[in-house]
Parts: C-alpha cells; sequence; structure tokens
C-alpha cells in the first residue's frame, strides 16, 4: 500500500492539528479534491485501486513508538505538542471520505471535525500522485521504466550538484504532495543526505525514517478555516442583516487571531507567517510592527518570488526593522536555478530558505499531476483563499470580490 | 553468488566441450588469465571473496533440467550434443583451480583435462569482472550507484534507439566475458526483447531464462589446442630433431583438422570459421574451395573490421562464390554506431551478423576491466595464437616467430 504510517504527511497538517484540536476541535468543516489541470483523473485511475488505498489509510492509528517520536521532538520547543493533543492523535482515525465520479473527475470530499479531516489532505495527494504514475508506468516496458527513472535519478544529481555550489543555501524538502511516490521521495531524500545545505524534510515519517528535522508551520487553510468560522459566527449571532464594516472587520480579526494564538502555542520557533491568504497586500497592511518584530519572518507561496522579496525587505525597512534579521521561506514551484537565483539576490540582505517540492521529489518526464485537497468549508460556511497568482482563487464570487476589498491598494 | 549455474557462460564453451570430448578428453592442458591492462587487481578485488566465488562453482554441476535444455536444442542440428557427452557433462565437477598473488596481480591457473578444464573460462572472467565492479560501487553512496546506473541505462536507451533504426540488423548479445555483473547483463538483454534485430545470446543461461536462441561457434582456442597437441605427437614421435617443413606441415594439419572435424560434428549449422589464430592472411590462403563453399562464413575478432570485410569478399569473389550467400560475423570491441557502420558498408554485397560484448553489457563510466583467460598449454605443449592485431600475440618468440612464417606474406 502507499500510505503505511500516518506519520506520512507534513509535519504542518500535525502544527495545524495541534492549533486547531485547541480551538477548534469540533467545528465540522469539508475538504475537496481539485484537479487544476482537468486531466479526467478518474479515466486514468483505477477507482478500486483508490478506494482500496483510502479505505487501507483508514485502518492506520499512530504507533506508539510514532507517538513518541512527536513527544520527544524538541527542535522547535520542548514538548511542543501537548499531552492531550497526543492522547487524542493515539486514538485518531481519519473520518469517512466521500468519493464518486464526475464526467471523468473524482469528486473526493472529506467531511468531519476539523481536528480529523485535517490528516487527509496530504495522504490522499499523495495516494493519487503514486496511482497515477504507476498507471503511466504501466503501460511501459521494465527496460522503458529504467530509463525514466534514470532521467530522473540523472536530473537529481544536476540539481545535487548545483545546489552544493552555494554553501550558504538551505533547502528543504517539501514534495510530500506532489510525489512521484513514496520509494521515489525517500530515494531523492537520500542523494541529499550529509549536503550542508539540506535542512530538512515536511514529511514527519520521512524525518524520523533518517533521522532529519522535520519541518513545516502552517498553510492557506488555517486562515481559510478560522475566518469562516469567524464569520459564521457574526452572522449566526446577527441573523439575516449583517454590515459590510462588520464582515470586514471579523476577517481581519481572524486573521490576527490565527498569528496571535500561533505564537501563543508556539512561540518564536515555528513564527513564520504565510503571507498570500488574502493577498499579500492584505498580510503587509495587517502585519503589526509588533508582529514583525518578533515574528522570525514569512513565507512565499505565488506570484514573482524576487518582487515578494524586495517587498519584503522593503517592508521591514520602513518598520525600522532590519531585513538582515528576518527571514523569507520560498516554496513556490521552485527548481534549483531559481533557488541559487534567490539566494543570490538576497544573499546579505534577507535570510533565506527554500521549501522545495515538485520539482525535487518528482522531476520525471511525465506530464505532471497538479491537484490540490483544499478546505471548501468550516462551521457550514464556504472559505475563500485569494492568494498573490490570478487563477488561484478560491470561494464564491462574491467571497472573493468582498475579500478582495480588503487590501486598499 | 555471482555465478548460480554451470549454464551460466558461452555457448561456444559447450560446443568445443563437445568437440574435446569427442577428440581430447584427456588431453592435459591448462589455461591462465591474464590482464591486459595490468591494474593489479589484486589490490582491487579482495582475495577471500574471489576465493569463494571460484569454490562456490566448483559445488555447482549441471541440473537435470539444464541437461534437458541442452538434449531440447535443436535449433541447429537435432540432438546436437551427443548422448554420452550429456552423460559426462551431467557427472561433470569442475577440475580445481591455482591462485596466488604476485607483484599485485592474481596469477590464476586452471589446469585438467581439457574436457573439464574447458568450462572455467568465462565463469572465471564473469566472476572477477563483477568483483571488480562490485568493489568500484562499494565506495560510492547509494544515490552515486544509481547515478552511475542511470548513465548506463540512458546509454542502452540510446543504443536501442540506433538499433531501431536499421530493420535488417542481426545483433547478438556476446557480452558475458566482460558484463558489468550478470543481474546488469539480464537486464540489458531484457531491454532488447521484442526487437527484430534482436538474434540471440551467447550466455546459454540467459538464453534458457529469456527463451532466446543461444549463439555460439568456436574460439582460439580450439585451434591453438588442437596445434598444440599435432605438435607435441610430431615432436614425441621423432624424438629431438624435427624437420621445419614438418613442424609447419603439422600445424596446418591441425587447422585443417579443426575444419574438418567440426564440420563433421555439426554440419553447416555452426559452420563460422574464426579467421585470425595465426592471422587472416594465413587463414585465406589455407581456407579450400570446397570448405568456403559449404560452410556458412566466417567471423572477425581482430583489426580493421572494414578491411576484413573488404577482403573476405575479395576472397570469395576470387574463388567464384557469390559472397551474398555468405556471412560475415564481426565480434571485435563493437558499438552500435560501428555495427550500423558495417551494416551499410556490407548490406547488399555479403551477410552479416554482429556478436557485440562490451559496450553492450557494460557501458558504464568506470574504468573497464580488460581480462583474458586464454589456453596456454595443451599436451605439455604450449600454444600460440597471433591474431591481426599487434599486441595480441601469445606463445614464446621463437614459436610466433614460426606462426608468422606460415603465411606467405
Amino acid at each position: 500500500m502507499i500510505i503505511n504510517s500516518l506519520l506520512d504527511l507534513d509535519l504542518y497538517k500535525l502544527t495545524m492539528g495541534y492549533f486547531v484540536f485547541k480551538h477548534y476541535k469540533d467545528v465540522p468543516v469539508a475538504y475537496a479534491l481539485t484537479d487544476r489541470k482537468k486531466m479526467r483523473l478518474a479515466e486514468i485511475i483505477a477507482v478500486g485501486e483508490l478506494i482500496e488505498e483510502l479505505n487501507h489509510v483508514m485502518t492506520l492509528r499512530f504507533t506508539k513508538k510514532e507517538i513518541k517520536y512527536l513527544r520527544g521532538t524538541n527542535e522547535y520547543k520542548s514538548g511542543m505538542f501537548g499531552e492531550d493533543f497526543l492522547e487524542f492523535l493515539s486514538k485518531l482515525q481519519l473520518p469517512e471520505y466521500d468519493l464518486s465520479i464526475s464526467n471523468g473527475d473524482f469528486i473526493l470530499i472529506f467531511q468531519g471535525k476539523w481536528s480529523e479531516a485535517i490528516y487527509w489532505e496530504t495522504l490522499a495527494m499523495s495516494i493519487l500522485d503514486e496511482l497515477y504514475y504507476k498507471t503511466l508506468l504501466r503501460q511501459m516496458t521494465p527496460f522503458e521504466q529504467r530509463v525514466e527513472y534514470s532521467y530522473a535519478t540523472l536530473r537529481l544529481a544536476e540539481k545535487k550538484r548545483i545546489i552544493e555550489q552555494q554553501p550558504g543555501l538551505k533547502v528543504i524538502e517539501f514534495g510530500t504532495r506532489r510525489r512521484h511516490s513514496h520509494d521515489w521521495q525517500w530515494q531523492t531524500i537520500e542523494s541529499f543526505m550529509g549536503l550542508s545545505q539540506f535542512a530538512g524534510t515536511s514529511n514527519v515519517k520521512a524525518a524520523m525514517d533518517m533521522d532529519l528535522l522535520p519541518v513545516g508551520t502552517f498553510a492557506h487553510e488555517l486562515d481559510m478555516g478560522v475566518s469562516a468560522i469567524f464569520r459564521s459566527r457574526l452572522n449566526r449571532a446577527r441573523s439575516q442583516e449583517v454590515l459590510l464594516a462588520d464582515e470586514i472587520e471579523s476577517i481581519h480579526k481572524a486573521h490576527q487571531f490565527v498569528l496571535d494564538e500561533w505564537w501563543e502555542l508556539y512561540g518564536n520557533s515555528l513564527s513564520v507567517a504565510l503571507t498570500d491568504t488574502y493577498g499579500s497586500e492584505f498580510f503587509y497592511q495587517n502585519f503589526s510592527y509588533e508582529d514583525a518584530l518578533k515574528w522570525k519572518g514569512v513565507r512565499h507561496d505565488s506570484a514573482d518570488p524576487f518582487a515578494f522579496g524586495e517587498r519584503t525587505i522593503k517592508f521591514y525597512e520602513d518598520l525600522g526593522i532590519d531585513p538582515k534579521s528576518k527571514l523569507i521561506v520560498f516554496s513556490d514551484g521552485l527548481d534549483a536555478k531559481a533557488i541559487t537565483a534567490l539566494y543570490e539576490r538576497f544573499f546579505g540582505r534577507i535570510g533565506t530558505s527554500f521549501g522545495w517540492g515538485t520539482n525535487w521529489t518528482n522531476d520525471f518526464r511525465f506530464n505532471t499531476l497538479s491537484i490540490v485537497v483544499k478546505l471548501i468549508s468550516a462551521a457550514g460556511w464556504g472559505t475563500v483563499k485569494l492568494s498573490d497568482s490570478p487563477g488561484k482563487e478560491m470561494g464564491s464570487i462574491e467571497d472573493i470580490r468582498l475579500f478582495q476589498r480588503l487590501s486598499r491598494r
């Protein structure tokens, strides 16, 4: 089976999972699969295999060893996960999924309590990825398969060669969600072992297996879920008529709540803020001097990274904060050349590290899959995400318009 | 272990083995390892591992299934191997080896009855090859190893692409003696499966495992051994003083004996004569019209193959034999480009097929091994080989001079 451990997911699912467990344990949510490329996946991947893999995940539990590993993880903060949460995890069974097929696409929905459904995201993505590439490989002879792996291996060697040339670089493996396969991801990580530039992996199981630093903070879903919950409360409290000003205030409050409670939970150690959920202009207009001063830095996840870096430096400078004391984690569609170019551009001006995904763990000659599993509703309220890249927006048309008004451009 | 079947050798060991069994069963012979590149192999390969592998071969016996496979092999001639020979093989245990180390080199000698010692050659070579490359690989990380295999795989794919473009080509896998490893040889063969250009393999075990045509005729050692035996008899019969003319006559007789008795044993099916044991000029001066007419063709194994092809065509034309009815098997240091160039040069002029060795089964980035295991004496008499390439001669200085006088240039 593809997933053989509930730890075979991104650390941010657990760091966000603890946040959610603390604040919104029983809030009903829904996640949905989106195939950005509309590849008619249901005509490629055998539905029986998908069901088998998803069902298998539901039989998995965090093992004692895995819980001990989480309890013992102290690079960020000793006892970063409370005993109540570890106790909860040790009993966790992932909630049911809803799978149907429509017009060649899989409709895959995960509904349940936020504290339980949250773990499906990268597990489901890893399953769909691997089934997809397995299906393509099955159409080849064993030799043709080896040729594909050989191309991928030599591309990997070339990446390593490029990265090795920059002694100060820090790269983190972020490829779980877009990996070619579990085994290949492990091999790509293994290939970078011992490199001073290799700073860790987002995959907790890989970190445990290969004694690496597990890396992750939070994702769009935290802002998206919390703002949906805030709006839902506002609307429930005020019955029908809600003033636009109140609505906007509640979104601002939700955004600040995430920052404040995240700091409360993990302090400085995981204080890297994702900037583009409502567009980075919104973020910089609302990221206070106090927060900017104490938070380690920000994460870039859409639009031009060079422009973002310049904008971020200017943001800190305008506040009188030395950018050299701050960090940008780049994590959007990186390859080795982009990484070294960004590193060189910002060297000596602001700290950088690089969350390197698809291009590291899945640089094959295949037509790549581009799927996401996104939080679509929380507390019965539709979620909204803008991002800095056109076309990556999510939510109802009205909601997107509303959120676009948040940043006073 | 590297060798797990006595069939994991070249077919010519068995076709020559049957010849030897018929005529020279108990003649004492010796084979010796030569490292053409003088790489001080004993400082690279662990002697303990070599001993373990050689000892393991001595525990092997032809299995019932393997004997049945040989009995049932009928592509050349039904019942090509006599029951007496198969009975002999089924009881065969390979004779002892003598291994010592001198100045960084392995001195590896196989002595015994010709009918028994004959089987060591490619088995010992395959062992030394694989131990050598294994040792190099052990000095690498798993990823570095995968990079080497990836290069080799892509080179193999490129070979396949080139060969596929020539529909009429016939290539035969001849790489057992210089293979990277057993497993890699099997993979290289597997990669060509289904290609109309792929006509078989010299490795009998590979032919059995993958249901291919096993291919092979005879090698230098047959001429070398038989001429040594003829000269030994002449000298024993005449005590000390042997006339040069008699000596030369005995070599000619030995050469003709091999041709006649080979035809007697296998008829037309395996009638491809190796031409360069005493230089191809000697061969063409002594290959009679009757033999030239009935034998399928000749095998090229040293010096310029294009010149050899032209010389061969002229030879047949001079005799009034249509070269188009004849075959040249090229088998010396071929690569995909040389194969297609030779094929194109001789297409429509003379038949061609290509025994493709090292470059097919062992095209890695490593410094390659270049070893041979050659018959050095038979019936107490030193063997001689000239070949068409300077530096490939074997034998005592006097003997080489004597044999060089054989062809009236």
